[in-house]
């Protein structure tokens, strides 16, 4: 099942399915035990973010091509960081250029693979790990390059967490949908240019093995969001380096989950 | 007000004040907007953490003198890195040693002020900042330091986050009973002997400041619990080095709070 979160016409938060961009098909129950499709449509008024994360937690060089462009050294282990929950936003939502990102400008875009737990989990063998999976979702995890280079100590978590850096969304998709999550076509397009085009089958350590990992003497709460790293072609690699600017319109495709649509405005 | 939170005889869960160590009289309210004593004394059967954070965010080096001890450049911003927030434990419980951190021995203490986030807080400046404080308490930034440093990236977040590894209590101290967060006393006591003795006086960036400065174009939400680094005298730096092992009382007491006792385990 294709889930969304919504706000409706008269103002409440709703669960839905079905989305044709104008309504959606309102979804009974609770998300992390059982979703039942009422087939009643209620207009969409805003897509909101498709979780409200308890946990951000994200993996850095975990594509082949990209580990190489960074011309960072391939991980052992799965590089780990964090973004502040606040940083979620949604479909349709800006993604805000803060003011103190600006000159000269930083931030960066990077498409992922989002996958959102359903159920604690915590030491968890490899073959089991894709049990604990809710659903799958497209996300950016946008990235202001000087904060995350140069904030203190080397730590990427302050140029990860301003507001609106980890737009998630449309939809999340629920596991049934995906045969082999390490094998989508994930792109990233920015005013319609392909900037980032590649599989997930890139991935340096699987979806599975991420999950494994992460819940090693480490309880991963339900609603943890975990980004899965992004491939070759991020913006501060290009020669000419290119950043976002006010106005771009950033989009997030991943095969079997549909486009994610965020476009970039200025702090005010 | 001294707040607690605690699990009752008949398994519920409280909010408390005046805990005398078997006791505490209940409170009524939300912690977020108004508690209020009723007199009421319950049997206090587990203290829990004084707060169920929404996000950990903590900051590294930020005592002069700790800054000094781990031949690191002092930042010239506060270093920001994250627990994920299953971390968390409270006082009484074990801080559990992780199977994968025992051949050699890793797990380090570092005493910190712990500051609880009261409403959602941005761009604020240093001077309103402590209007959001929720309250003080404190907390033990436990960390394993080869996962710290070696799994990937140079990022902290894996070491920092296994379960247990983010003690906190046993109480919150509201922020009128605290005249100034920059001049309390701050020990960590291994089996009764002091191991870290320092002062809030030592920090680089001020609480205010850290406050002001993680706000920056970041929403914390309410109950985002900051870790506002240690001072030195952490295990790894001593000669020869000093980690944790099954049995051990870590004791993490600051001035006008209390103490926060925890024994170490093996994990099972």
């Amino acid at each position: 099942m294709k889930i969304m979160r919504f706000i409706t016409e008269d103002e409440t938060i709703a669960w839905g399915t079905g989305w044709d961009g104008k309504t959606a098909s309102r979804l009974e129950g609770d998300v992390f035990v059982n979703l039942t499709d009422t087939g009643e449509r209620l207009k969409v008024r805003q897509v909101l973010p498709v979780v409200w994360a308890s946990a951000i937690i994200c993996i850095g060089l975990n594509y082949r091509r990209h580990a190489k462009e960074t011309g960072l050294e391939m991980p052992e282990y799965p590089a780990v960081f964090m973004k502040n929950p606040g940083a979620i936003t949604g479909h349709g939502a800006p993604i805000v250029i803060p003011g103190c990102c600006t000159e000269p400008p930083e931030v960066d875009f990077e498409a992922e693979l989002g996958v959102v737990i359903k159920s604690p989990v915590k030491n968890v063998s490899e073959e089991k790990a894709l049990d604990y999976v809710m659903g799958y979702t497209c996300a950016n995890d946008v990235s202001a390059r000087r904060w995350q280079k140069h904030a203190g100590a080397g730590q990427w978590v302050k140029g990860k967490s301003f507001d609106t850096f980890c737009p998630c969304g449309p939809v999340m998709v629920t596991p049934d949908e995906i045969t082999d999550p390490q094998d989508l076509d994930i792109q990233c397009r920015i005013n319609g240019t392909v900037m980032q085009k590649s599989n997930t089958s890139d991935m340096v350590f699987s979806v599975a093995r991420i999950i494994s990992y992460l819940s090693q003497s480490c309880t991963l709460m339900p609603g943890t969001l975990i980004l899965t790293g992004t491939p070759e072609g991020v913006g501060y690699t290009r020669n000419p380096p290119v950043y976002l600017t006010p106005g771009d319109r950033v989009e997030t495709e991943i095969q079997g989950i549909g486009t994610l649509e965020n476009t970039v405005v200025l702090e005010k």
